[in-house]
């Protein structure tokens, strides 16, 4: 019987190539089979930051796996189902297999979801990103937290409510995927009282990328996906 | 007159120095100064991180700044303004530093104070890095937050208050810094009900690096400084 290959989920962090990690790099290019989820129409962010490693890449094959954006839950747990099941395979029959994840693969991202499929029958490891909230302040020269402060990280599924709460009991809040949500979360930010502290980033460090520090100046239409709102005790303390 | 130089603020990553970044790796061997914080005894985590690549640069100086551990705020202060002090003496005379921070570069560190005092005078670049956040889930194999989850960060300088309401409430909590006040978060985890929920980690990635799902065996005498709790909701999901 094959020995099992290990499942490697690798954050090739928030967009630009060079914010790899050495440890990434490494493995990628060893990895006998470089796996990513892609839309519908083949595209996929990860894949696209890693493409001048897989360049460089003299043996191994890619495996795409499209997955439908859904909100439905049956219809993603099926998704995972089948995309852990493809995965799979390839670890049975012995092959190194590297999971491409933006950002940090056990931050907001899907790679948990084949993890929690696959992590009692093969070997995983996770090789840890630079991840979009790290990004975010640095491209914003804003520190996410300094000692003593707290940090909180939510999203714009949580209730006007949850947000408002906690705009207003904490000192540094990262509200991510925020550019579908615009309009919405600016009155949120707006009623908390904290639109001041508030910086928009979005597509960081990717081509495209956008920081707007005065906010009456974002557009209230939808904006893309991979988007923050980076809040910020110390943001007018400048 | 000179042109000036830029301060490069670098995170290193949590420990291991595959976990540097290329953008990382290509500012610290092209800087003609890498500064770093030193304890009284000349020690430095980030230096030790960055070790591999320095071996390797050509040419350059190192500049170790040594600021004592002090909770006293006037001391920190003169600390910092000494240490931004020196490193704006080289920025005026052209040269470009490279500033290693130890994690990244803008959570918790002390490369925040530098920069507040230099950002004004001086160009400035921060390069984020893998933090200890994202290094201990890795480690861990637990998710920091799932999509709709919240995450907070939190360390043992909040009350018992602050950091009971904060178990209660979210979904995902990492209380940094742990190691010095085990006893008392312990008993806090336990009053929270959140004890199983948590898994303790220690020197992640770095030589000695410990991790403790049974938090029944973890000593109540004081570890180390860089440690911390990872509290997840999917802990016990698993």
């Amino acid at each position: 019987m094959n020995q099992l290959g290990t499942l490697y989920g690798i954050g090739v962090g928030p967009g630009d190539p060079e914010l790899l990690t050495l440890k990434a790099v490494r493995l990628i290019k060893a990895a006998d089979i470089v796996a990513y989820l892609t839309n519908t129409r083949g595209q996929s962010l990860a894949r696209t930051i890693a493409a001048p490693v897989l360049a460089e890449k003299v043996s191994g094959t890619e495996l795409p796996i499209a997955v439908p954006m859904s909100t439905a839950r049956d219809a993603a747990n099926q998704a995972y189902d089948s995309a852990a099941q493809k995965i799979g395979e390839e670890l049975a029959a012995g092959r190194q297999v590297a999971f491409l994840c933006e950002g940090d693969p056990f931050f907001y991202g899907s790679f948990a979801y084949l993890h929690e499929r696959l992590q009692h029958d093969f070997p995983c490891q996770v090789v840890p990103g630079v991840s979009s909230l790290h990004a975010a302040a640095a491209c914003a020269g804003l520190p996410l937290a300094l000692q003593g402060e707290d940090l909180i990280v939510v999203s714009p599924r949580h209730s006007d409510a949850v947000l408002i709460d906690a705009l207003q009991r904490h000192d540094n809040i990262v509200i991510l995927k925020a550019g579908p949500h615009r309009a919405r979360l600016l009155d949120l930010l707006k009623t908390a009282g904290r639109d001041s502290d508030a910086v928009y980033l979005e597509k960081i460090t990717q081509p495209g990328e956008y920081l707007e520090a005065q906010l009456d100046r974002l557009p209230v239409t939808p904006g893309p996906y991979f988007s923050l709102f980076l809040i910020s005790r110390r943001r007018n303390s400048r």
